[in-house]
């Protein structure tokens, strides 16, 4: 293990680890952005290096508040969280935004411009902002984005916010590596649409209602009343939360202190009945469990004798004479097989 | 290989592999409902069975034309998928409706059930109505769907739709398993609302405006001309397809026609242009590459030594000595090690 020289085989040049760690401890933010980089890559050496980083920084993790914010494009997510982001370094925390966008894995589209997107924001010196890309991550998007978390914490940020970008792919994964989930609606968005929101509903710990200004506010009014409605109906949650619903508005920068202040109400809640820990507990099994897929995978497709024999299976399915499932039952085999001989 | 009598261990009595087959060529609903059961089963005496049946049925597959249909919830999906389904029938097709739920991997949650959602399509005898259980699908509920497909085409279905539910999270799954993709959309839901389906319209081989009668007919029609202009806008498909926007009323019955009309000329023009069979290829080495995560997962957890690594693995991940990537590897290293040993 442990390369701890500069990584010949990289497209980027790599550090030692107590490089990254050390940078990282002194909220170096280049060297923040290039542990995360690092920790994106899908090289194997990458991956041993990033492994060590995360493991070295472990103690220095976890005294962040992290949210997850969703909610469909048109309901003002960047403009919401440019005034959460903007009011929360205005009251001395160090915000930082990760966006995760699994959907580019197909389209292999980037996110717009996060700098643009959320330019004040950008420019504060107490804020981080920053996409996670996605490729064809190892362990999926989901994996770089809790490493993320971790580095961001390490460097000392005390509100971590991960924001889905996309389609709506992203909403469960986010789910599952934060400690609150904010679900962004319209008010007055019709009926019609509400649907798309019940999966995610049952996911979220507080509803912010946007744009509750000018003509929309009534709107936006009624629209908290029947979601509050709502959410009573069908959530018990195992934490015994009782999700809340609140209206915002960025252009009138009203009701952002509420949200911060209901998270920061929420954290110590749940601190003190333990749901908070053993949330975070129960996350750190999910990673570890979707992880093991990732690593194995990485192996066969290190193995040049397994590469071979995947081309040959991959000539097999195209010529129809195997159906997938079973090809892909064979490569295992041979790789048990090949393992077994060694 | 083969276990051909029935099987003690599975929860539900299971037949020998001749007999599914049998029973499938006999076009026998019963057969491939089970069958069907069978191949979402995640054990592993199943999973066997269930590969040679898909062996076995698979020169009988690949005559049917796979239709994905999504859309948001409100867009009358259900609605439209049963005026389809009905005017399919009455041409003498035989139709089988899939339905892809993985939002309930998390919530546990079941589709809202299909019979009652498709009630006229459901009792038609050239119809067939079935969701696909999401569970903890080996290879998830897409590799589950597209044994679906296969046996559904064996039993020999000449339309298989398969329909997006849920929260928006399968359109990518549904689209790398079917040879036309139709989005349903809603006339003047509004700009704001457009985001959300850029993803998925990049996706599109067809667009139709439900809802398009009455009071709505103006919109829908000014819609279909913006989309399309859209769609012209940021397609230029490998297949040289251009997507179309249709309007269509389930309500007034209009539209139904031209959609399946279009439908049917892509996939003359795709089949001589050899797109149609080069994308179902494609698909299939898509569906062998993912299948091999699962499987080698599966050998894992059927490890009674790996499955006691797993435990001591979580509970130094619990007690925060570890991170859960590392463990990951860790636990991959030794499995990689006890085959090495045998």
């Amino acid at each position: 293990m442990g390369s701890s020289k500069q990584n010949s085989i990289s497209a980027k040049p790599r550090f030692a680890v107590e490089s990254y760690i050390e940078g990282i401890l002194k909220k170096d933010r280049v060297m923040l952005s290039r542990a995360i980089t690092l920790a994106e890559s899908n090289l194997s050496t990458d991956r041993l290096l990033a492994e060590e980083l995360i493991q070295g920084i472990l103690p220095y993790t976890g005294n962040s508040i992290r949210i997850g914010i969703t909610g469909i494009p048109g309901v003002g997510k960047s403009t919401f969280i440019e005034s959460f982001g903007k009011y929360l370094t205005s009251i001395n925390k160090k915000v930082a935004v990760l966006a995760v966008d699994p959907s580019s894995q197909l389209t292999k589209g980037s996110i717009l411009g996060d700098k643009t997107r959320m330019e004040e924001l950008s420019k504060d010196e107490n804020a981080f902002i920053r996409p996670t890309s996605a490729g064809i991550a190892l362990g999926g998007v989901a994996n770089n984005t809790r490493e993320a978390i971790l580095l961001c914490e390490a460097a000392g940020f005390d509100v971590i916010i991960v924001e889905t970008v996309g389609v709506g792919q992203s909403e469960a994964q986010v789910r599952s590596m934060v400690d609150f989930f904010l679900l962004l609606l319209l008010g007055g968005a019709g009926d019609e649409l509400q649907g798309i929101k019940k999966g995610i509903m049952e996911m979220a710990d507080a509803v912010v209602i946007t744009k509750a200004d000018g003509e929309n506010l009534k709107k936006a009014k009624q629209a908290q009343a029947d979601f509050q409605h709502a959410l009573h109906l069908f959530r018990a949650a195992e934490s015994g939360w009782i999700p809340k619903v609140l209206i915002s508005s960025a252009l009138e920068k009203t009701g952002i202190h509420e949200v911060w202040s209901l998270i920061d109400s929420y954290q110590d809640q749940m601190i003190s009945k333990g749901y908070f820990h053993s949330q975070r507990l129960g996350q750190n099994i999910d990673w570890f469990h979707s992880s093991i897929e990732g690593r194995i995978k990485q192996e066969i497709m290190n193995s040049k004798s397994m590469q071979k024999k995947i081309k040959e299976t991959e000539k097999k399915i195209l010529s129809g004479s195997i159906n997938p499932g079973t090809a892909a039952r064979d490569v295992v085999q041979a790789f048990i097989q090949s393992l077994s001989l060694n």
